[in-house]
């Protein structure tokens, strides 16, 4: 219960005990108290542990639906949602970074193929006017829910067979020896066109992140041009800036 | 010339040489050729000096105008648009960072006044409930254009007097001894309300991006709440990821 009474609202603040304890709740979640197959403590648990009225624990967790931080199940309680809090400095992969905090990571395929590249891609990915590319088209997924649709498109010398991708595209260069260790990311913001909307489940022109991403081998050799579209609900960028 | 004639497509390549162009002007304006007060060469200029067809030239600058890196000047010729290009690693002021490029940094202020806080304020600020912030609303431009709006919220007892800043707060803060040293920045998307997109001029929906910091003292005392929303055609938001 010591994890529990860490959240207890402070009477003698004038900020609202409901919301003192929806920011303590909050981060309690970012902090990664809660994983994704464990149900939060219900109301009457709050109410009880923490010595404050039903009333206040429900407004609580009403805050946090809101917010999206946590949604329902039916008849199994109350559960974090998948957000994927992704630091701009260090290069982690979607898979590695849902499976830690307990979801499971999947991808479902739209496209693989080999094919010519574009001018954008022949440029960026600094190819030879002859070369072939392999590209992707996916679904990432947490536990069935779609955070983000990605294309990605790599030199065919270095990925000739893009049948041969599991689930993570990192974890697999990894496996033929050609790790990423190295990206330049851009990040803009798109409105949602009517087939990206459809694909993740929002409405038509709703404000989505547009992560467009270089990734480097060792050597400096661009292997790989991505484009992330990303349900801003589930995704949070953060960056530590410094002086 | 030399700088031009780096510019020049390379006829052996497939790649059409008004896009090699294209690329090449853009890479040349991200590397900073060129600064605000400088116009661009002209099609006659670039076409005689790269020995291509005015018509390759004008279509490279025709790409370059639809993405919005350069817009004409009726009667003085071709400029590089404002654009920010923040690194997501680096704390650098607005004022700082066009100014490096040439352009001129105003700010606008639309509100400055001292008022108690909102519950958020309070606890991203870590405030006592008594205490008062300083309450500043102003739109960032360079030279003229509207690029951001943005609201901060400071601790009055660290900043008494909002109509002491000039257009630079991260100035103001550094004279007055309290310079922020560190900051965490969440980045998001959202579609412009009708006031919003009214304020910097684009249509009520279109997505933006919204950077929302918290900035640190050194001996880690938030001094800073920022909402800043920016106009996605003037941000480049880059972060370079290592493993």
């Amino acid at each position: 219960m010591s994890a529990l009474t860490a959240l207890r609202p402070d009477d003698t603040l004038a900020t609202p005990l409901y919301l003192q304890l929806a920011r303590n709740l909050e981060q309690a979640i970012h902090a990664g108290q809660w994983s994704a197959e464990q149900a939060l403590p219900s109301e009457r648990t709050l109410s009880e542990a923490l010595e404050i009225s039903r009333v206040t624990a429900r407004k609580a967790l009403e805050v946090l639906l809101e917010q999206g931080l946590i949604r329902r199940i039916q008849g199994s309680g109350t559960f974090i949602t998948p957000r994927l809090e992704q630091p701009l400095s260090r290069l982690s992969s979607f898979s590695e970074m849902l499976r830690m905090k307990g979801f499971t990571p999947s991808s479902q395929w739209l496209e693989r193929s080999i094919r010519m590249p574009s001018a954008e891609e022949l440029i960026r990915l600094s190819l030879s006017p002859t070369e072939q590319v392999a590209h992707l088209k996916r679904l990432r997924k947490a536990d069935e829910i779609v955070m983000a649709v990605e294309y990605s498109t790599l030199p065919a010398r270095l990925l000739s067979n893009p049948f041969s991708i599991g689930d993570s595209l990192y974890e697999h260069l990894e496996q033929i020896g050609k790790p990423v260790v190295r990206a330049l990311q851009h990040i803009r913001a798109i409105n949602a066109s009517a087939d990206m909307a459809a694909r993740v489940g929002i409405e038509p022109g709703t404000a989505m992140l547009l992560m467009t991403r270089v990734g480097y081998l060792e050597d400096n050799t661009p292997i790989e041009l991505t484009d992330t579209y990303c349900r801003n609900d589930y995704y949070d960028f953060v960056a530590e800036l410094r002086r």
